[in-house]
């Protein structure tokens, strides 16, 4: 099995989420990481290529001359990494996929709906593949989880019950990671953004439902911030189901506290990321269950998604490994794109952002697609 | 040390909280059962006055019979304790009030604002005291919190996370404790008052903050049902803190699981009633700390609601007592009612109940007070 | 139903597990503390009287006095509850067998093997009943899990593993409890004594398997303690079950971590007094489950004990009280002791005591019976 | 920075510990595998090594010709992981030692105390260095807790309590992993080996203490099983401490379940493999802090291991990669081998193996070193 050769835009010296798409490309060895246009400052791109084994004349000066160059050779890179802030996502998304590069993105999509808009066309109009790497869908439980609810274990749903809390905004704060995430301009959102989307997306996936409508009460608690750093939101679903969702980056005492539960009038399930290789399940009048990942009583998507036995915990590296290890079996003819969010997902992750900017300034007011 | 004497409207064969409010008032040893009106049946009133002890002249076929006789005796009881379904509150209360005995009333305060209204009027004309069993607040480690949030461990608050979860009604159930609890006219309103009211007491007991102004969206999930199940509630508080409520009878999996988070600029505490002995606190940028009852590092509040080294779990009975151990050490001149719900927390649950139901049928629109 | 008629020995101002039988006592209502030798200084015995509402002239100077006049009372006690330093269990453990009058004694048995034989004496020549309250038999978990496992659930035992480990002696440490635990001549034992024979008599009754062997190595970790406070313990069981045993009184951050886990060829059971109302059940082969105190799937012996819905957590007074509830009911005629530890339990609990401590004197060899 | 050059021992089709190895290798990226000699059968060799992207020119047929082939290229590997079962470590790895070639070998050290004698040798005699993968060392906290006890935090060190509990052996079970691990041929030993030797050498690790002698009760429960498959050890450390170690293969509901718990004169450490990052500190008298990696108060060790920030679950093959990295950079001359287990832990796991075995056929004397 030959490797796929990946580039990367972003993820220079001092970031970190590129760092994290590294490692997860590594893991199952099916990607090389073989060019990128690292940084937009060239002394920082190239230091970055060198410490990275990238050949001198792959470091790229800039993502256009990237897209071009790569395409024009005919070892050139089968899939593009995305990795900078929200605001630069677009850009070379649009050009890579214009190139016919397959992208995998990081979330959210975009810093704005305009920005979204025009990636959703440039997927359109491309042969190439867009992912976008909502990662704690790689988990294999939330995958386990999906497939249970898929086939009726939890019965129709009713209540979801969503929240991705953290604490180190919790008060005035500069930084790399913070500086951008915290101007408007660059990331479109806070805490909504960073990490509401996540728990959006991930609601959405294991759930099956695409919420109708959601109303929003969002807060800047610290003194001069400019996004929101909390929010409390309510979501109503296809189908009736109703739920909650709370996205915090001031609740001190939380690291990253993603949790999901979901029930409907069969049963009931409950995760959280903190410890991901368990899950409990209740079947109405039964006993609670320990579901572990890899452990009894698992089926197909879990299973593909596991690398060592359970009880030998596997983290947020290996599900974020598995979108990776996805991505190129799609890419390179060997499995279906089933638990890979895309463009779709993306889009949603913007409406969600902006349906809840909008309720929240008009007061809480429902706003439905 | 002598024993109160208590007498009990309601509680005879087959209810459940009768029972646990004599387990509550016995734990002690404050408390002497020695009078009731324990059913509307006068059978089953005497059978239960037997099974009880108390002797049958004092055993009565009414509540109104028994406050006059009671009041006129010179051995009557100190205290009664009410513990009928919500719309049978205000009937005794007010008798046994006007009548000069205290009273300790099951929540919610009533099933209706004007039964609530009447039991106010009661209560601002007699000399007697009148206490709610928000038994929740009773927890040693609820009390210690309140005491860490007032003396500002946590700083100014921010966001508090509250909820309720059941799952005894996620089908359609018919017995005793059902029954009054789903019937609008008997109970007023469904989660919202059943435990929905605990939670929210309980979250304005630690806190000490009052709330300005909600929005609820609530739903009825099992066919047929005519109050609510489940409820999401949005909290806006005095001072610019926000708040999350969750109540649900629908929730499979759930016991009994009452949960409060509180997270301010400095710090966050987190609590769960199915293991109420610990309690967790973190101080921003340090580790998150474990608080057990009784274990180091408890202030008085905590100290006094305690019975037995840590590590040897206290649970609901316990906490329960605590309400009764200290409404007795009030009503012997022993004790100020410091942690002891009143009036005003009935009056504040009926505007909660109250403000849920206007804004649910306002499709979620803000209700301040 | 009138109540029983309760002495008690020991328990006056100052100690502190005299206070938690009377608790037991008091929470199902059917006892009443008449009569008390509650401390051998007769200033405290009767200012404890007081306190316990109990009658001058049944608040006695010694427990020999009690035993006679009580038992020569028309009205006299039905039981005595002897709640002394172990050293002080002998005398009126037998002066009330010898005046028929019904014994609960705090375990150990007694402080030494001469004292033990002497009660055992006495119970086998006495129509009086014997109970001996190793409380955490109490719990309706355990009584669930001696049910699960004699009914074959967890099928041919294999091994046991049991802790009991608090921190509470880790320095030097004199107070009225510290005291008379650690002179060997009041308590005969340090750790293994305390709280070794309750994880013992646990492991016991849960397995249902008598002990045949065991080797100890036994320390004293503290400059100048007379006795063990810290024991590691092999078990060789009846059908070649084996074990081993952990009771330390040094383990810093333990409050009372009483563990118990048993497994056999079909299953496993995990259970820990601190969050006594869950207990985890695997079948070999299938996911964990939690069972819980009153939830699904429990059985009558369990269910007998348990007073308020899951979710709504019971704790050790609860089980202590289980014990009070039960040796009253066998003292009516209303039930038998299926679940009582009696003189059996104490006798073997003090073979555990002797045991250990020749075992480890001979350098941890194995001692049979 | 340029990566090194590994080959493989072991680890073709079918195997397990191979592709954990490969995977720990590629999380950082530092190693590459370019060679191997996979498996003993030809045709399993080469088709294991194409899909391993190795070149059919260093796909070897035995691990003799490995060793001179690869130490007679320009660029041969740099280190070489025997991934084979225990019986074939020693050939390998003294084949390796004496080409020059770093060897990276699986644990235990051998199937024999002759095995284990000539590896010593070799390692002796070569410049080439060893390193033993006992990778429960490299979870971050666990280097954590090393620190934290070398320099005081738990005071003088009195009690250890280490356990591995799996239970897949539960039944006669015939699979590749079973058969060679039940075979005292090809094992050497059953549970204490496998999994006890870890538990051993994790102590070992974080105590800092030497095990002075121990004594062990070995059980077979499995009808015809060749080995022990539950293990009951004592432990008589240096300095005066006292451990108990249990291993086990059939303790049902343990998946990978690898707990140690140290506790001194002035605190106490507790952590369990299957949730690792999270650890809990007690200091004497103060309450028990949740210690996360990567979270508040950590030092130099954990931090150096640590990939992601805390909240976000690294596991065990982060730690398993911990050992290949910093391998990496010992070779490579960028580090020392602080935390990396060598000869010296392989021949005190040797010890123990045997120990175990000699005190158990002497009905649990204790054996000195």
């Amino acid at each position: 099995m030959s490797r796929l050769k990946l580039g990367m835009v972003g993820g220079g010296q001092g970031a970190f989420i590129g760092g994290v798409h590294r490692i997860a490309a590594r893991i199952d060895g099916k990607w090389d990481l073989v060019a990128g246009a690292l940084s937009s400052n060239p002394e920082r791109a190239a230091a970055s290529a060198v410490e990275l084994g990238i050949a001198p004349d792959r470091s790229y000066g800039s993502y256009e001359e990237m897209a071009l160059a790569e395409a024009a050779r005919t070892d050139g890179i089968d899939a593009v990494a995305i990795v900078t802030p929200n605001h630069v996502h677009a850009g070379p998304a649009i050009a890579f996929l214009n190139a016919g590069i397959h992208v995998i993105c990081d979330k959210p999509l975009a810093a704005t709906p305009e920005q979204a808009e025009a990636i959703r066309a440039a997927v359109a109009a491309s042969d190439a593949r867009f992912f976008l790497t909502h990662n704690y869908t790689g988990y294999p439980l939330m995958r386990q989880a999906r497939a249970m609810v898929a086939r009726g274990d939890l019965g129709k749903l009713r209540v979801i019950q969503a929240e991705y809390a953290q604490d180190w905004l919790a008060e005035e704060t500069s930084n790399k990671q913070a500086d951008w995430r915290t101007d408007p301009a660059q990331s479109g959102a806070g805490a909504i953004g960073d990490i509401g989307t996540h728990a959006y997306n991930l609601l959405s996936f294991v759930s099956g439902l695409r919420t109708e409508a959601l109303m929003a009460d969002l807060q800047s608690f610290v003194d001069g911030r400019r996004v929101d750093d909390n929010a409390h939101i309510m979501l109503r679903m296809q189908g009736g189901a109703r739920g909650m969702l709370w996205a915090s980056q001031v609740a001190v005492g939380n690291e990253n506290s993603l949790k999901l539960r979901i029930y409907g009038d069969k049963g009931g399930l409950e995760w959280a990321q903190e410890n991901p290789n368990v899950m409990t399940l209740t079947r109405f009048g039964e006993p609670k269950q320990l579901i572990t990942r890899g452990g009894a009583g698992l089926g197909e998507g879990a299973a593909g998604g596991t690398r060592i036995p359970p009880g030998h915990p596997e983290g947020y590296l290996e599900g974020f490994a598995n979108l990776y290890s996805d991505a190129a079996d799609v890419i390179a003819g060997r499995g279906e794109a089933t638990h890979l969010p895309g463009i779709e997902a993306g889009l949603d992750g913007m409406w969600f952002i902006s349906a809840c900017q909008q309720s929240s300034s008009a007061n809480g007011a429902w706003v439905s697609r």
